[in-house]
């Protein structure tokens, strides 16, 4: 046996959990105050379900890792959220509408390794389902807006309009939008000389293109942009647009902003970070009216999502914050021949909410130090016996070094 | 396409999810009182890692989901969370002993369905490695008693120790210790007279049968069925079980406790319900001080560990408490033409902490109470134009009826 992981996964230590943890409950406190509830659903799904022609797509599909279980079943593991989001949808019937749900939780793709790429990664996905006003986007910015204040990172948000980019394509005659769509999605990454070079191989003229580019890439505030645009225009998607604006004023206005995906109908939503090496969006989404409803052959489900990257938000959270904690453990309850007491006094501070670690092997007082010490516990408590008999106990702060004979009592009150 | 889960698998909607989320969290804070910190290990494990023959067993890898990765290799999903933190301990050399963790994650099988048997389930486990002395078990007791008292579940801890149970086998000359252990694990399932009839098939004589029975059923406080048994038989089993004993006056110590599984070496812990029609236990664990050193090939890692249930604790929770929500929401925002002043009030409710939820559709009054009503939201905000003009708010609370015009900062204070 050789021990190591599965190719492209990940082990998280004390370390870098507690941190990715705390950011987590973070996302779901915002998504709650927003009235969005938890929903699991399963990690393996039918291979049906997942290769559905409405599903994620046959691009997704090859990194779709397939299993059998006993019975011969045809299963996958899941690659995204939507998909069993959109199940669950129409396997309940009696969910009242607009439905609201927030998911955090592990999916897998088995492709290509990269930087920052794995094969299993935890996405935190918000839908409502149900709701076709722009109200909706509207929330699920403000929403953004405020995961990232409650985390302190610094953001910008995008949004755009899928009808608006489509307009312009029909405008200008330029066919095949979704492969166009999907070459504007990189203008960030490869530049405008990339992208003239992929829509030339794709047969788009250079007057098309250079018409295409001069009104995606309109300057001012979103107020200007949207006047300007109205002057070459008229497209639903700018009223959409316009809704959105005037509903969250912090947000951008990118006429060029397109992401990649093909559901996509109307708004969509980018998340980037203001000062950081982090370049690409660590946050994203938008409106797909159609895709629930195409994937259960029935019925009408407007919906909006965003999706949070777990992973990059971590690599933006630690940027600001170098120092993560090796363990949760706050007081460290050192026994000299003391052990029955000791635990009592550890259990006294739970009881006070306090997380507790108490020397268990019964080793002495400078190795225990170091443990500590090297475990970066802010305070240790030392239980000796002359210090039960008085009542006391010798509290350091590990930080200065400063150590206080004081009782259980008003060591309490001193550690908080 | 067929719009349905994968066999064995269950989704939770907001409904059971909220209160299994309740659940989670109360364990971990009691966990992290402790000082257990996360880890989180994949899903997805090499299979030779899961296999190796000092892993969870023949009996686990015949339900073991097994799968391959693009590039051919071996991979399966983990059965269970202990063979990942053996794994993450051989990984990591760097560790400062004791390391105490918790992971709370999802594990698969692929067996047989019953009644409770599912193919994907959480486990919530907490472990020590690297302590030896009986502290380590009492600290889980602790840690056990408190995580059922923070849910208002009422339970008895059992403990019993398998050197004690071996060392009586012995003398008893009963052969096949393993598997004698294996029958009377299901004492409380089959009866004595079932264990009697499956020890007789292995071999084991009824007089022997009748003396270890007879030794293992005896009674009285604990303190009694030690000295009780300190006249039958010298065992260093008995010595560990006293020191639990005095450490954890609230447990209770049962001579007959078993647990099935092998890697079991001192302790054996238990936890039952006190009044529940779910008669198994509810979380259990143990000292397995072999298993990680045999799996690794290396070192020694004495290791305590006790794993909880989710799926039987919430069944044991909601047996309390028969009413679960619907949503997490707390306020619904019912504008009346007033969307933009009614997205403000909802914004400020957030900032002082209330979970809300604000019409998106712009329904009417009847049609939003309605909803509101059919979710469980107990208060509603109507937000009307002479309202808004008065720098008032009318707020109703769901439960009574009760109706009061107020400002928007005395609305808060009512709601707190």
């Amino acid at each position: 046996m050789e021990l190591d992981r599965s190719k492209g996964t990940r082990d998280f230590l004390p370390e870098e959990q507690i941190v990715r943890q705390e950011i987590v409950d973070k996302l779901k406190t915002v998504f709650e105050l927003y009235g969005y509830s938890p929903v699991e659903t399963p990690i393996l799904e039918r291979y049906d379900v997942l290769s559905s022609k409405y599903a994620g797509g046959s691009e997704i599909l090859k990194e779709t890792f397939k299993l059998q279980d006993q019975g011969g079943r045809e299963l996958g593991l899941r690659y995204d959220l939507t998909v069993p989001f959109a199940r669950i949808i129409g396997m309940n019937p009696q969910l009242k509408m607009p439905f609201k749900r927030y998911h955090v939780g592990e999916v897998f793709r088995d492709g290509p390794m990269g930087l920052g790429r794995y094969r299993q990664f935890t996405q935190c996905d918000v839908d409502i389902v149900g709701a076709k006003e722009m109200t909706a986007e509207a929330e699920l910015v403000l929403l953004a807006f405020r995961v990232f204040e409650s985390l302190g990172i610094k953001v910008v948000i995008k949004v755009n309009n899928r009808k608006l980019l489509n307009d312009l394509l029909t405008k200008y005659k330029i066919k095949k939008h979704d492969e166009v769509i999907l070459c504007v999605d990189k203008l960030e990454k490869i530049g405008i000389k990339g992208v003239k070079k992929e829509l030339e191989d794709k047969g788009v003229s250079e007057e098309q293109i250079d018409e295409l580019l001069e009104t995606i890439s309109i300057s001012g505030t979103n107020k200007e942009k949207v006047s300007k645009l109205r002057q070459i225009i008229e497209s639903p998607g700018l009223d959409e647009i316009e809704k959105v604006i005037e509903l969250c004023s912090e947000v951008s206005f990118e006429p060029s902003l397109a992401r990649g995906l093909s559901y996509y109908t109307g708004t969509v939503i980018e998340v980037y970070l203001k000062k950081s090496k982090v370049t690409s969006a660590i946050c994203a989404g938008g409106r797909y009216d159609n895709m629930i409803g195409e994937f259960l052959g029935k019925g009408d489900f407007p919906a909006v999502g965003i999706s949070f990257g777990l992973d990059r938000i971590y690599d933006a959270f630690i940027e600001n914050d170098k120092t993560s904690a090796k363990t949760v453990t706050q007081v460290f309850v050192i026994p000299i021949q003391t052990f029955e007491e000791s635990l009592k006094i550890a259990e006294h501070l739970r009881n006070s909410g306090f997380k507790v670690e108490i020397d268990l092997a019964g080793k002495g007082p400078s190795k225990n130090l170091q443990y500590a010490n090297s475990l970066g516990i802010p305070f240790v408590i030392f239980v000796g016996g002359e210090e039960v008999k008085a009542g006391k106990v010798k509290l350091k702060d590990m930080k200065s070094g400063e150590e206080k004979l004081v009782s259980v009592a008003e060591a309490i009150k001193l550690l908080k």
